[in-house]
């Protein structure tokens, strides 16, 4: 390849042979009826690490897999429109989250541009208790109805497992 | 299957032979130095239609794989914190955004619990235009630096491939 040519021209490459495959349409509201809350993390391949094939779950992300509003605003949309029942939180060992606390992330963005975030980074100390953290937001949303099917889990980088955590 | 066994206990068991086979742990930042913007879309397997292998890219998905402030706040982490430098936008065909209007979903939240959420639903009328105003909000915050390599894309959910979006 290339020393130009970036990684998202590499992806677009790939996109080809996927499409060449490709069986659609598929309906819009998730076959199985369950959503996905999970690190960005790059080794957490959220399709692979469940089973998941096109059409199942919608899956949200964001740094940390944390119940953030817009976490709460996926979820609520996927509820009541799109009529998903279970949820499945993800964190996962090794988390950058883990590494830094949200007063210094803040700072140093302050001190590199002058301008202080106003949001919190939602950085953690405690992978279950932030998974945790997140179940209890989520269940204590007006905006989620349905939270009797909710279950937390920390995906290890090393194994591929998901453990479970008790909420 | 037994008729109380949910989706979550099912994707448990696949997870048992993801893990059989799984060779960890890689190292944390991503490899390809990119971030995924992506809609929570179940038919957006973002693997496969990318080709990602696991350790590649950080993944953040939102309702309508919008430019929030937490995907903002996702991608400050990503490139701050964990090095990532290409981010490419994803929106999807026949998504749920363009069926609905934020001030409808607000009011029908409110009448159903008596409480209209305190977030916009972030919905839209048009594909590209949305894409635009993704990749404009990132481009235009302070706290993502790395801007020069923004490109966005519609998923067709019907032929699995990206069409760019001019920016």
């Amino acid at each position: 390849m290339s020393q130009t040519r970036t990684e998202t021209e590499q992806y677009l490459a790939n996109n080809s042979a996927y499409a060449a495959t490709f069986e659609g349409p598929l309906p819009l509201p998730p076959a199985r009826h369950t959503a996905v809350l999970a690190c960005m993390d790059a080794r957490l391949n959220v399709y692979g690490v469940l089973g998941l094939a096109e059409g199942d779950s919608h899956v949200i992300r964001n740094a940390g897999g944390v119940a953030t509003d817009d976490a709460i605003r996926s979820l609520a949309i996927s509820q009541r429109l799109l009529g998903t029942r279970e949820i499945i939180l993800i964190h996962h060992t090794d988390c950058g989250m883990l590494t830094f606390s949200d007063d210094g992330f803040r700072e140093s963005i302050r001190e590199e541009t002058g301008i202080k975030p106003p949001w919190a980074a939602e950085a953690f100390a405690d992978l279950e208790t932030d998974v945790r953290q997140s179940a209890a937001r989520i269940k204590s949303s007006p905006f989620v109805p349905h939270t009797d099917q909710v279950r937390g889990f920390v995906f290890d980088v090393a194994t591929g497992k998901l453990d479970e955590v008790v909420l």
